[in-house]
């Protein structure tokens, strides 16, 4: 007999049909048991003669032979999509036993962060969690499918990297035969190589950042969403493709996850008209005139300034997207390029979201020569860019681009308290799917 | 002005219009210059007075204003799109100029694969080497769309592991924090995990292997297309489904890249009916009777045994590719299932395409104890293991999965000599972009 997924059993009544799955709960009536059934496509109630149930419990999976039928107008159960039929129980197969679970599966949203992980094979089952990779498959999705559909090229960047991409200490070292390598902090360099041969192109990649300390919104490795554009008029050509990406993400979003974001009382974040576009000086001075904090000094806006920024787009333009344009550059890496107007300051952005940084992009330096002697004035050796920069050396149009951090949008977009939680598999300073110290 | 595409120029017969590219080549004829501009699109040619044409030469990037002519029919270039018409310049703009090349870019298909390496930021802009990775990205796309439509889940699986995967020694050291972690030989363990939770999983990952020797068809980090599928009713069920995978990416390939195909003097595999299917122990018989080279007693088939058996599968099938199975359950990792009707070997298959293995791929030991004390056979410690055995301990179904080495498909296809020709940027023992010895 051939499987029958539970999302069809709706339209089965009466009929004779096979499903297998895990049992979600088990509920004893007398003679009478009462399985919820889950596969991936939805959850049936089966109902057992009390001997077929045998000593069966939550997350065993079984295959089950038996005839659909309505379900009473008053037993019916409208949180279920089969909720007006159940399984009358024929045959049961055991195929996989469980070992006692350690909580139940229901219970996962109230688990602390350490316990979530510590179980993830076993979290990842829970609804609440499947509904977060489902939306941050969603995310990467469309960002792939609105980039094709502005004639973007995908390519695969590499990860192993021979200089350190972006400066600083914070990237992983490994032992390279010989030699040494590095984690690429991001695909930087590789798509604007391609940008020479393709003109616009972008990857999904993985981006490494050895961040020395534990806070709620870094991660050791992350998904990146990288695009890079070749031939633009003007800078602010990559802010309208970035809102573009982010306007077709929450669309996409809401309406191929309403299951999703129900169960996870979530709703897409408002953006009304255009995202607003202010430099990083205006939102200081925004800010010190909201708040008294003054930090129109700072180079950068600290965590809290972004939450008040954003708060301050929210009530003044309807948005809980911002752009925040501008930035010092000398906080920028050596490639980024200089404002004409200004050029203490750089073509440079950032996007908030609710509070929270989930894009950085800008124009960068396409002449070799003003690039080469960027490098040095950073502290660097042209030659340890050699490879890089034949991209320039070889001619190079005016061009810019973006990266999204995937996990940062799934938090943002659900309001995830820490975005381990948008990782199936996070790693930090102190975890790689166990916890690092447990063998001490 | 509205920058017009190259593809567009052959519809605006009359039209004044502003294109932008490279120089592909220049042509002077006394005072008229022709250039062959490139944009992503295509070629066109353009007519300039030498006066305006200045020094200007191949790779340099210039705007062009003009008037497109429909070209005399004797003056018709049947080679190119757009070899009907010709700009006639009226205005040019350097957007970027180019240092000599070091070879003429039409010259990178004969160019030694060193040098072709070398110099990747150039030798990538060349046409037969964007054919190369435009194969690539329809072949990871097709992966994607096939495995979608059949109900799987895209997941990120995470590329720093804490243990070595698949066991042996040819795994790549990362220095983590205070520790030490490994980068991953596959996604094996994580795409299991994930089948506990979404029943049917795929991932576009990384691996990574520390070969200690450099041949044509290993890299140290390559693009694997993973999949893994819970509930199968038989493990044929994974082949059957690695069958629609290769057959739709031929013909989603043979329809998407016409121009590529033709450009590198390529065919796609040819495949008629299903895809034979045949033991290892026969493979190697037939090898026997065929050249008389007798390696039947051997655990897996040579490099000369793969072409010779896919030579067998040509002429006796009509099909180019072959589905190697049951290998030696001592050749395959510790989570390979035996074959009930004879445990020394095991479900498992290799799909071997034009002479090379381009997919592994098998049914996994789903039953908990089995796995635990298969990892203690092995040689490891299963406490070592305890993340990835919550998927077992807590159910799993009859399950198995299978992997597609991206850059050995689009070799394949393309009949290119060395796998490192497929990877944009590819990592071996002597080189991460550059060479590694390039500072001694």
């Amino acid at each position: 007999m051939i499987r029958t997924l539970i999302k069809e059993t709706s339209q089965k009544t009466g009929e004779q049909i096979m499903v297998e799955g895990r049992i979600a709960s088990r509920r004893d009536h007398g003679s009478i048991v009462f399985f919820d059934l889950r596969d991936r496509t939805g959850i049936l109630q089966v109902v057992l003669q009390a001997d077929m149930a045998l000593d069966l419990k939550e997350e065993d999976i079984v295959l089950i032979e038996g005839m659909v039928k309505e379900r009473p107008v008053k037993m019916e159960n409208p949180d279920i999509k089969t909720g007006k039929v159940e399984l009358e129980a024929q045959k049961i197969e055991v195929i996989s036993k469980a070992s006692d679970l350690p909580f139940a599966l229901k219970d996962t949203p109230e688990l602390s962060l350490p316990v979530l992980l510590d179980f993830r094979p076993l979290t990842l089952r829970a609804e609440q969690t499947k509904a977060i990779f489902k939306i941050e498959e969603e995310v990467i999705d469309e960002f792939r499918k609105t980039l094709k559909s502005l004639d973007f090229f995908e390519f695969q960047a590499p990860s192993i990297v021979p200089t350190a991409t972006e400066g600083g200490s914070e990237i992983f070292k490994i032992n390279y035969y010989e030699s040494s390598a590095f984690l690429g902090q991001s695909p930087q360099f590789y798509k604007q190589i391609m940008v020479g041969a393709f003109e616009r192109v972008f990857t999904v990649a993985k981006a490494y950042r050895a961040e020395p300390s534990v806070t709620t919104r870094h991660l050791s490795e992350y998904v990146t969403l990288d695009g890079e554009m070749g031939f633009i008029n003007s800078w602010t050509d990559l802010m309208d493709t970035c809102e573009t990406i982010i306007k077709n993400i929450f669309k996409r979003v809401g309406l191929a996850c309403q299951d999703e974001l129900k169960l996870l009382s979530s709703v897409i974040p408002v953006i009304e008209g255009n995202i607003p576009r202010i430099k990083m000086r205006e939102a200081q001075q925004i800010i010190l005139e909201r708040t008294k904090r003054d930090n129109t000094k700072e180079p950068d806006l600290t965590p809290e300034d972004e939450k008040e920024i954003c708060q301050w787009a929210k009530e003044k333009h309807n948005c809980e997207a911002i752009f925040i344009t501008h930035y010092p550059t000398k906080k920028r890496p050596f490639y980024t390029m200089p404002d004409p107007e200004n050029p203490e300051y750089t073509l440079s952005f950032d996007i908030l979201l609710r509070g929270l940084e989930i894009t950085t992009g800008g124009q960068r330096i396409n002449n070799y020569s003003q690039l080469k002697e960027n490098i040095k004035k950073w502290g660097n050796k042209p030659e340890d860019f050699e490879f890089y920069l034949q991209a320039f050396k070889y001619g190079m149009p005016k061009e810019g681009g973006f990266a999204f951090g995937a996990e940062r949008i799934v938090k943002q977009i659900l309001g995830l308290e820490n975005l381990r939680e948008a990782s199936a598999f996070p790693r930090d300073m102190s975890r790689i799917d166990s916890r690092l110290n447990s063998n001490e």
